[in-house]
């Protein structure tokens, strides 16, 4: 019989939960705004913290889009913390939202160095029919795995995916990126602009198991290794548009719409024209559609995306004991002084 | 036995079909340009009008709110078209839409005037279940009435309501009142800044039927008296809101989510707040509830409406001979140098 490997990490001591990163995305702007009144109320009861609770910050990420209920005011802000935008030099009159993630850097991060926060959860909804979705740059991250797994024991009435998109640390653009740990969660269908109370009930669930699971791992819990479904995305597809004009010239088709995450074959249909042709699909690998007729990505010239589905074998965890840690730490410390 | 009367009305010489009144209500923006494509390419054939067939205007009303793919720049202009609005003085930076309800007016009008446009047909998406709505400002418009009939019957798969706002010639805010008769065509659910191909070809479909009915009815066709049911606003309901702070505490109930033109009775779930208490219908009269989440109506103070069905008798109605006309025609001019 073979004996399992551990893997030993380090304590979750400090954990972000964002919401409003997207202003219009309301489920994420209503649970930080309960968690924040309820932080208030147990403040106020003085009540002592144990031991396994990490210190969870609520964030509210873009208050002004929030305000204005728009997905941004002058940039989209989940795509402004690659190390270029947040080091680099500015000039010229700066984007709001270049303003706004380096204020989160200096909160959360900064990114990729010791200071940052442990683990960074950001709450998106989606116009897509894609249940609850963590979204994370590394298919390797043993905790968001975990935490992944977790969350499907728990909540299994509510389909769950995991979605890799590869990037490197410097490359990734998201404000999860900012912490040692992170990932969107991300849920829908949603209209944005709207909450719906069963998407804000899976949201507040879905949290509260990521917490629980955090305070199980600090507590030193051996969580069993397991193999994990996650779909990579590969590639974005746009909708078919005038050449002249740019505006779209078909819709997803109907027998496509809300079939995220359903496998989509060569030759099966993508688009329906507004004349009412059929457009198919002209790939030859069969690919898991999802972001299906996303609202915000019309913009981005993204009607659907693509991902590759594998199975991942991820390993048993557990909290590294304090000699584990003092040894880490020092590992740290000199990758930090190599600038790594 | 009872001989019907038949009630004898102007022929429908000119139809206009709006689309993009709000900028991100986007299957009416995508059937107008595909209209207006369709046009084009007739046009370029230089096929000859039949007699029967109106002259219709495919209208883009917001062509900025459009380009931004919002609802609106500076005001929501499906409330600018009350006669105050339209013929008031002008004082100060003027929004927007209301320079636009005036071009509009100056095209499609003048509202309440002769020379007005017979119909107009106003596009609208909600993000609530409502399937397909005529939303009309009187309940005795046998036009828009008969046309309701017509594409009840025509569409027998898609739920579909005449909606009656209860206001007058002077008060009424929408653009389809600037026409002889009017409705907006209301289709959900979808959300905004998304085309979801069922709704656009359902759309699609009730303007054509609707432009078929007018063809029908210029030609002669006698259509039959019968019964309507009428769904009449009685009122609305707002969120549960923070006093401080404004922000609302609660979404619409699971239960109620959807739920639009289901009976709501006294008791029944309304609201769930955030932190997880139901709040119920506290009013005596069983109502019907539409536009249950409606995201453009957060700002408004609008969780839901209600409204009271009721069964309305329609006349059996028939274009008018050239007699009958000459006589209408002397009548009008007498009531407009009268200043009715």
């Amino acid at each position: 019989m073979e004996v399992e490997e551990v893997v030993c990490l380090p304590r979750l001591s400090r954990v972000a939960v964002c919401g409003g990163t997207h202003g219009n995305e309301l489920s994420g702007v209503y649970l930080v705004r309960e968690l924040l009144k309820a932080e208030k109320e147990v403040m106020e009861k003085e009540e002592e913290e144990e031991e396994e609770h990490p210190s969870v910050s609520m964030v509210l990420s873009n208050p002004r889009a929030v305000q204005q209920c728009r997905r941004y005011v002058d940039t989209d802000l989940n795509r402004c913390f690659t190390r270029a935008d947040l080091n680099g030099p500015t000039s010229g009159p700066v984007p709001y939202e270049m303003i706004r993630s380096r204020e989160l850097n200096a909160k959360l991060g900064p990114k990729g160095r010791s200071g940052a926060v442990d683990l960074v959860c950001d709450l998106h909804n989606t116009t897509a029919n894609m249940g609850l979705c963590l979204i994370a740059n590394s298919d390797c991250d043993w905790i968001c795995l975990h935490i992944f797994r977790h969350l499907q024991r728990q909540m299994p009435d509510i389909p769950m995916r995991y979605i890799h998109f590869e990037l490197s640390k410097k490359e990734s653009y998201s404000l999860d990126s900012v912490g040692k740990h992170g990932f969107a969660m991300e849920i829908g269908p949603q209209p944005h602009g709207v909450v719906r109370s069963n998407v804000y009930t899976a949201m507040k669930a879905g949290v509260q198991h990521m917490l629980d699971w955090v305070c199980f791992f600090n507590s030193g819990t051996l969580f069993e290794g397991e193999s994990v479904d996650v779909f990579t995305m590969i590639q974005h597809i746009d909708y078919p548009r005038d050449i002249g004009t740019r505006n779209i010239t078909a819709a997803v088709h109907p027998h496509l719409q809300d079939r995220d995450f359903c496998l989509l074959r060569p030759e099966d249909p993508l688009f329906q024209t507004f004349s009412g042709e059929t457009l198919r699909y002209e790939g030859n690998e069969p690919l898991y559609p999802f972001f299906i007729n996303e609202g915000a990505y019309y913009e981005k010239g993204i009607a659907l995306s693509l991902a590759r589905k594998r199975r991942v074998m991820i390993p048993a965890i557990r909290v590294q004991t304090e000699q584990e840690r003092q040894a880490h730490v020092r590992e740290l410390a000199s990758e930090e002084e190599d600038g790594l």
